[in-house]
Order: C-alpha cells, then sequence, then structure tokens
C-alpha cells in the first residue's frame, strides 16, 4: 500500500488551506472528504469576514475554493473516514472504501459534540459500529439497528440489509426514507444500548428491540471516536498554537480545534497545521536517514 | 478624549482582518498604520497559498483587501503608534499626531526582532527615545543623535532640529538622506549609548559624540519596547489560543504572534483576536453595569 505523507480529513476550509500549503511544500497529500466541499461553506447566505472576499455569497465562496484546489491541481479523495488507528511511526485510515495509509494526518472534520447514547461508549467495537461498509461482514446472518442522521445513511442501511438478516432503520431527520425492502423503517427515538459482553437490546423511548448489532450514522463523528487516544479538551481536540494534538503526527485545525467557529481561523488554522505536518516528515526523515547511517 | 473601544495597531492581514471582525461585531474601532496598508503584501511577488484567491500578485491582493476594507466603511488612522501604555482598565496610545485612548489593544504590527543597541535599552526613557515629535519638547537647546532607519525618519529629524539646538543624523539605509540645513548627516555606524543618570555620549564605530538625546526610528518596534510589562516567548508575544496576552485587555496576532509567518495564518489570527477583544468588552461593561447597580 502506498504510503501518502499527510492526509487532511474534511474538505472546510481548513481541510482546504492544509491542502494548499501541504501542496505549496511539496508534500505528497491526500484530501479526503465530500467532493462537493463543507455544506457550511457552499450553503452559507453571505460571509462579510473572509478578507480579500468582501460580501461573498457562500456558494460563490464554493467555487472560489473549488477553483483554487483546481488551480493547484489537487483532487478530493471523495470517502467518509470511519476511524484513524495510530500505529506509531504511521496511521491506518479507515475510510468507507478501504484502508488507507498516512505517516501524517490532519483531522480538519469541523465540529462535532461528543453527544453519545447510554451504552453506546460501552459498547463500541463490541456490537457498536459507526461505519456499516467498514462492519457488515460480522454481522451476517444477525439483527442489527442502524441510527441515521441523513439521507447518506439509507444507502449503508440498503448495504447492511443485503448482508444481514434483519436491519431496523431509525431515521434522525425529517425526510421520509427512501430505503429498499430489506430495511424497515421505524419512527421511535433510540435512548440505550444495553447487553452483556456484546450488543444484545436497543432500546427506544417506546420499545425494546433484540439487535446483535448497532450502526451510528452520525453526520459528524466525534474526534474521540475517531482516533482513539485523542486527548480532549472539552468538546474539542486540544491543540497548541502548532496545532499538534497529543498524538505525534497527528495535526488539527479548524472547528474540530476549538472556539471560535470561523471560516478565515479555520483556514488560518489549516495552513498552520500542513507547516506542522510537513516540519514533522522532514524531522523523521531525517532521523531515519541518520538511524540508516548508524548501521 | 473618546476612548475607543478596539484599537488595532498594524494594516497587514493580520490588523485588516481583526478590523474587518470588530466591525461586524458591531465594535467602535480605530485602525492604526499606514494607509497604503503592508509593504510585505502589496510588495509580495504571487500568493499561492491563501485560499480563495488563487495565484494573486502582491498589488491585487493590497487591492483586494483595499476593497473591503471600503465595502465595510473601515478608515485607516494613518498614524505610526510609538508607546502603548496598560492602564488598568484602558490603555493610552502615543502616536506620532498625539494620545489615544482604548479600552483593548490587538498588536498585529509584524515581527521585529529585538535588536538592540547597547545601552538602549538601560537609558530608555531617560535619553532614548523611539519617536521624535512624541519627545522633542525634552531636548530644547540641546543635542540630540537620530538613528534613521528610512526615509520617513528624515521627515522626524528635521523636526527635531526646529527644537533642540544640534541633530545628528545617522541614515541606516543605502539612499542619500534629503534633511534641512539643521541636519547634520553621519555616515557611521551606531554602536553603544553611555551616559550615567541620563545619556551623554553617543558612540559609533568611529568617533564618540556627546549628547543629550539619542532617537531611534525603527522601521517596526519590538513588541518589548511598544508595551511596558509585555511578556514575550523569544522574539514575539507570549499568546494563547484566544491570542490573548498576559495584560487583560491586550491581544496580539500575526508575525508579532510567532511563527509561521504566512498572510493566511495572520487574518486567522486577528479574526480569532477580535472576538477575544470583544468578549473582553462585553465583560467589562457586564462588571461595570454590575458595579453601577452595587452603588
Ligand atoms: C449557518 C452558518 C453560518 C455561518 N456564518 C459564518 C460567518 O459569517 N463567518 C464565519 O467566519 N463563520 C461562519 N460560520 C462558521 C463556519 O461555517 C465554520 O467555522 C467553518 O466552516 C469551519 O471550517 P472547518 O473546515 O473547520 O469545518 P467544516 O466547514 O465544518 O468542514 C468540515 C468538513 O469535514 C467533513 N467531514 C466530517 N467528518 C468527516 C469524516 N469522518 N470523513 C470525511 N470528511 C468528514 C464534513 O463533511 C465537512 O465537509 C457559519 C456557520 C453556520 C452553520
Ligand atoms: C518577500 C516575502 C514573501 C512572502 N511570501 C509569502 C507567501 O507566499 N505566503 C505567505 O503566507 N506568507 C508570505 N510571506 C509572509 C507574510 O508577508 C507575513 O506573514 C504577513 O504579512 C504577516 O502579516 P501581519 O499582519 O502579521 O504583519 P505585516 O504584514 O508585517 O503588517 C504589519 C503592519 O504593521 C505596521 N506597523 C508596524 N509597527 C507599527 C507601529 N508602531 N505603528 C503603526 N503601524 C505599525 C507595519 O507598517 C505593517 O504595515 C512573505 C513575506 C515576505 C517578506
Amino acid at each position: 500500500m502506498e504510503r501518502i505523507d499527510i492526509a487532511i480529513i474534511g474538505t472546510g476550509p481548513a481541510g482546504i488551506s492544509a491542502a494548499i500549503t501541504a501542496k505549496v511544500r511539496n508534500k505528497n497529500l491526500m484530501l479526503i472528504g465530500k467532493s462537493s466541499l463543507s455544506d457550511k461553506v457552499s450553503k452559507a447566505h453571505q460571509i462579510n469576514n473572509y478578507p480579500g472576499l468582501p460580501a461573498v455569497k457562500g456558494e460563490e465562496f464554493s467555487k472560489k475554493f473549488q477553483e483554487h484546489l483546481n488551480d493547484m491541481k489537487i483532487a478530493i479523495t471523495d470517502q467518509r473516514v470511519s476511524m484513524v488507528y495510530p500505529m506509531g511511526e504511521y496511521f491506518g485510515i479507515q475510510t468507507s472504501e478501504g484502508m488507507l495509509e498516512a505517516t501524517s494526518v490532519i483531522l480538519a472534520a469541523g465540529f462535532a459534540p461528543d453527544k453519545t447514547f447510554k451504552g453506546e461508549n460501552e459498547f463500541l467495537g463490541r456490537g457498536v459500529s459507526y461505519c456499516a461498509t467498514c462492519d457488515a461482514q460480522f454481522y451476517k446472518g444477525k439483527k442489527a439497528a442502524v441510527i441515521g442522521y441523513n439521507e447518506e445513511s439509507e444507502l449503508e442501511a440498503d448495504y447492511l440489509a443485503e448482508i444481514v438478516e434483519e436491519v431496523l432503520y431509525f431515521p434522525m431527520y425529517k425526510k421520509e426514507p427512501v430505503v429498499s425492502k430489506g430495511v424497515k423503517v421505524i419512527y421511535e427515538k433510540p435512548v440505550e444500548i444495553k447487553g452483556g459482553m456484546k450488543v444484545e437490546q436497543f432500546v427506544t423511548a417506546q420499545n425494546e428491540y433484540a439487535v446483535d448489532g448497532v450502526f451510528i450514522l452520525r453526520e459528524v463523528i466525534s474526534p474521540v471516536k475517531l482516533v482513539p487516544g485523542l486527548e480532549m479538551a472539552g468538546n474539542h481536540v486540544k491543540v497548541n498554537l502548532q496545532m499538534e494534538t497529543n498524538i505525534p503526527g497527528l495535526f488539527a485545525c479548524g472547528d474540530i480545534a476549538g472556539k471560535p467557529y470561523q471560516y478565515i481561523k479555520a483556514a488560518g488554522q489549516g495552513n498552520v497545521a500542513a507547516l506542522s505536518a510537513a516540519a514533522y516528515l522532514d524531522a523523521l526523515k531525517r532521523k531515519n536517514n541518520h538511524n540508516q547511517e548508524e548501521k
């Protein structure tokens, strides 16, 4: 597997800025996220405080970013990251399409409050999962509940239904879900995940269901759930002025790294994160060359 | 004297961004610096990593910033700040044109290494000054040396010559100075400032001159010289992620607040500094209202 220098997760202002600066620094990078860029950019009404682009409409703002990416020949890898595993000198990155490897990682995935269901943390990896395409195989012939936060979750539920015996789908959004007939839509409020060694029951405000797995498909995954061992400061990733986290080689920027939630601040921190990642890579290379020479 | 809410010192990306966000937050602000904006913006060849403005030339970049300021009706106060005095609940700001008062101050004056002449720190306020228009009056009928770092210093030397008895002018730049006949230009390398209670001698690599005052007119004043009591981290103002300094109500952003030296990072930090200043003002107001009610 080719190992990327810098994997950047998120295509908002923070991730885009990180990618642009990583490219300027001639690093081998991968920008992972929605190719339509952040909704928070494109769907904004009008932005007044991004210096250099006075009174810019969200759609235009998004176009400017896309033009900049095109101009620098930066492609977006349209995938969703479900897990980042720190492996020492590199990171394993699980996405909707498979595994990737990167020497350094920049988290620019936006803000996600760490709201969890009762039992969620307890059963994570023992029946609770955040990625249907990654973990469906473990539930062949079994029963699973899916908590879907947007229409994209419907596709994952459909995929699950091809493999598992029964899929219960709990939509957390207004629009009526369109799912395959193997998926049973239930309009109830999820409350708790229960079990013994593994997940056994899924409890709603109205009922209790016997299940083997619960898939929670949130719009944005809380950073603690994304990266095991990541140190937080409240609901945000703990960073210093160089955007370093507690894990060497892992950086964070933008909304995920704390308030204020602002475009230009996110872009500024993305730039700093990319330069810090570049410095990390250079130091690692020097160290490895040195070790090579010693042998 | 009208007291400004937020005084912003410096018209580079950091100061401009701070002004724009302060305006969005409806604060009464003053943006102080060169009305031609930062040379580091206008004189750059091409900038590739300011997201949203791909491959932008320096001149165009500067124009975009100016347009944004115009768009938001932000005027520049074309003055030079020589000193910021923390006075508790407000700041006294000495500029080339007089004194100003502000409840909070944002330092966005760019990077200046703290290179000092021998004796400079020792005699600061006892014969050493950074502002001719501010301190000329103290040298009526006396002798002064001026170390000039650019052509603008010539005007200050001329002004001094109208008041003091004798002005020796030491240019630190290539171009031949054009000064009034009361100013004596000397092409020697300044080395040391000596004296007892007050300045008495000005020493160059070649000679020693008896003087009562030494005016050092640097392009950028080191932050420690600009604000008494300001805590530094090496050559930079010490800040946290909210751009707070050790002095309540005083914020710093951009190159002055540390590496990396980058436009988008400076603009991002300017935004954060303005929001922190706004929060500081709001908290102060609440506190004062509360105290009012108690009485
Ligand atoms: C309605 C509204 C109006 C606003 N107005 C302003 C304003 O006027 N001025 C201002 O400065 N700020 C404004 N903001 C704030 C601004 O939108 C945010 O601060 C900014 O978008 C943060 O940028 P970011 O890159 O950190 O995160 P985001 O823009 O949130 O981008 C994060 C990206 O990461 C992606 N992502 C998340 N998880 C994953 C994953 N696991 N795998 C792959 N990709 C993932 C997301 O899909 C998203 O595209 C506004 C916000 C809202 C909601
Ligand atoms: C040749 C060159 C090329 C560069 N190229 C790039 C690049 O490609 N990409 C990139 O991201 N960065 C680049 N940089 C770095 C970039 O220029 C700086 O990081 C950026 O300008 C910092 O912004 P700032 O607002 O902090 O400070 P500055 O831009 O330095 O602005 C500070 C302003 O404050 C004013 N000031 C100072 N003291 C006072 C005072 N006492 N009173 C009033 N006003 C005062 C100054 O006159 C100046 O206008 C380059 C720098 C140089 C020199």
